[in-house]
């Protein structure tokens, strides 16, 4: 039976265009007195990581950012006000397009790393090197919902584990198929990391450990194909 | 600095209406060798809490199962084939109105609690009085979200925790105002706590430690008002 332990990665400074944050986030658990083991999950926000890939775009006015919102957009879904419901270039739908103004100087933001998933897979490949350890990575974005109050962290790059557990065919105790056939578990683990993250408390990287999930997947797994989509 | 340990309570049997499910879970802990703390939050699937509320439907034809989502629904939000998203008495907006007909005998539905905050609030007075402690319980639906494929487990009831925790006037490092103001905390509790539980393996109650919240909300504070809603 699983159970989970989620620990936040403390002392991770500020990160910089070109550092080795792979380098980082062992060194900063080794700093913590503990090791990265086989089958943890790496959860990494992803300002960390677009700031280390130097997706930093000045926005010297109020003006500026609001182009950037629309070049970053591929479809407006819906607009009302300043909020813009957007499409990314990646195909994730959420607010302003994904350009961020927090925890960055003020007349900058931050994009979304050109390809999250990519990002993941590269991270997960240094720090396995790194450790020798075989682990996941999940890089997360913070997201609102369309009918629900308050956001929740969701995963935007996925490597070394299945980004949607398919339970199809599986039966119930009752011998009934269950109705619940795809649960995003990356989500579920993005949700879960944040909760020793925070937002105001400065921790980018989470380690989620007892999980034992089997297969790969991606973070673009999870976006819905338009044929499916009943809210275009 | 926040650590968390999710653990799954397992033992509980098929639950009936009537059972004494605070007993059931302090119990089935306390046989699997721990004890319920302080600041735990007990999170619990609300088909458990359905069924010992009685709240099961005979289903005897396709036709009735489609009646009884129509009479669940205050508002059809969408509807394509087979598919009906729709607003449910609550407030909560989900597929079938949240009508269920998995972890049930075949010719049967569970529809959700009457009043899912105050069957968490009942529960945790119950566990509160068993044990001593002074715990949160979050009662939990799985939903799918308009543009992510997947379904996630969501907070559908609560008691002794916020349900939404408010950073508004928070700064980060830079001494910029956070953008992110406000995490639906007990939404990524119940994603968290789903990680230990799973859908085929009968586990209907985790519990989470390691928690430090303040303060106390309701399920509800979550259903967005039509007003802010971009997407009726």
């Amino acid at each position: 039976m699983t159970r989970l332990d989620i620990r936040p990665v403390p002392g991770i400074r500020e990160i910089e265009s070109g550092d080795d944050l792979a380098r980082m986030i062992v060194d900063a658990v080794a700093a913590d007195g503990w090791e990265i083991e086989d089958r943890d999950v790496v959860v990494v926000t992803h300002k960390v990581v677009s700031k280390q890939e130097g997706r930093i775009v000045p926005i010297p006015t109020e003006a500026a950012y609001r182009q950037l919102v629309e070049n970053e957009s591929v479809r407006i879904v819906r607009r009302r006000g300043d909020l813009v419901i957007a499409q990314t270039t990646h195909g994730f739908i959420c607010a302003n397009a994904a350009v961020d103004r927090s925890n960055i100087a003020e007349g900058f933001a931050v994009l979304l790393p050109v390809d999250p998933d990519r990002s993941a897979h590269r991270l997960r490949m240094l720090i396995e090197r790194a450790t020798g350890a075989s682990i996941g990575v999940v890089i997360t974005d913070t997201f609102g919902r369309p009918w629900r109050r308050g956001l929740v962290d969701v995963a935007i790059g996925v490597s070394g584990l299945p980004s949607i557990l398919d339970l199809i065919g599986t039966s119930d105790a009752h011998g009934n198929e269950l109705n619940v056939t795809q649960v995003a578990v990356v989500d579920e683990i993005a949700a879960a990391a944040d909760l020793v993250m925070g937002k105001a408390s400065q921790i980018p990287v989470a380690i989620v450990r007892g999980l034992n999930l089997e297969g790969s997947g991606r973070a673009t797994d999870l976006i819905r194909p338009p044929d499916e989509d009943l809210f275009r």
